[in-house]
């Protein structure tokens, strides 16, 4: 994998369902895979231990985890003690913002792999953000990761050489069971990881929370027995 | 200053002469400031200091300084230990991109910038970038910053509302003895700013660097006698 040749990708691992799918798919691309994950204040740190397992398990050429206070900042039912985690899925909001969104998180998180992609010279910066199952979040839409490329290649020295790096969201348009079909098929291994918004120190979820929830539906979904190892 | 119906502003302060002059500008349009700093590894810290004693006498609403290991990227000359910062300021060379160059640096700041005001739903974020004297950074071009602001109008809860924050870049073409004339018309002490690339850890200049040679040319241009300390 560490061949010089091989072409380089970071890839946003949250050490969630979605992430780490997105982390195969970068690897059975022939990518050289660069993990970088965030501990901004998250209530569910958990989701960081099996961010490590994931990207041991995957033998990453190598695993970043970035200290950022985002939390301090407040405004998220995932940062903020004062704001509860929702634990139920209400469809007749289906069009708010949920409060489990995070200011500004997937500009901050990509702008920080921007800055790593362009000192490793990366070609790629996979993002597991899916417009499907968490429509509500702005910063998840397609037209959103767009501007998002169009302003990094006007921003770093191998963007305006025309040598910048391109976002991939493979997941982006990919329902939750589809997403764990196409993971099995390279072999993700999801018991190991976490989801849940209110997991326990022990990696173990809640069952409760929204994330949990649509979880369990895409595995019942997609036919396979749900191997979250729940408490 | 805090009153609640007083607009806020977040201004990226940095510790330098822009930048202070940008909370000036900030302050003198009737905004409650709140300056935002980063301990990013870079090897010029006694800016941070610049920082917190020009929050301190700007009487700012809050200070916050927060730790980002860009450092540990590397790649640049501001937080590598193994470039050296450029002593000679060389014409010849002024459309090459400088060695001081910090990957994606304002990306990250700007976009860290805007988490929080999101959160404290401020109206602006104030940056001092310029594209007169450092027209070698990609990310100080008004290109760049008109594509991170359509970014921003997408990315954010308050974006998508209409409400969302506008960068505002005050001195992007101005030039330096403008933007020092412009401080001096709000009382700005540049004796308390450090813009030296390499500043011992009292904030004494070296006198010698890139940013010492153009802060130094811009007082004598502008006629006006340089209160910067140098050791």
């Amino acid at each position: 994998m560490s061949d010089k040749n091989t072409p380089k990708a970071i890839v946003l691992l949250s050490g969630g369902l979605d992430s780490s799918t997105c982390l195969a798919i970068a690897q059975s691309k022939g990518f050289d895979v660069y993990a970088l994950s965030f501990s901004y204040g998250q209530k569910h740190s958990s989701e960081l231990e099996a961010a490590k397992r994931v990207a041991n398990l995957s033998q990453v050429s190598e695993h970043r985890i970035i200290n950022l206070d985002l939390g301090g900042f407040g405004g998220s039912a995932l940062t903020d003690e004062g704001i509860e985690v929702p634990t139920e899925n209400d469809p007749d909001n289906s069009d708010e913002i949920p409060a489990t969104y995070v200011p500004a998180r997937n500009t901050v998180f990509l702008s920080i792999a921007l800055a790593w992609a362009e000192v490793l010279e990366a070609e790629k910066i996979f993002a597991g953000v899916n417009a499907v199952d968490y429509s509500g979040y702005p910063d998840c839409r397609p037209e959103y990761i767009e501007a998002f490329q169009k302003m990094a290649d006007l921003a770093t020295k191998a963007g305006i050489e025309g040598t910048g790096v391109k976002i991939e969201t493979p997941l982006i348009n990919l329902t939750k069971p589809k997403i764990i079909q196409l993971g099995l098929s390279l072999a993700v291994d999801y018991s190991q990881t976490v989801s849940c918004y209110q997991a326990d120190e022990h990696g173990l979820a809640c069952g409760q929370c929204d994330s949990c929830l649509i979880r369990k539906a895409a595995f019942e979904s997609a036919g396979i027995a749900d191997p979250t190892r729940y408490r």
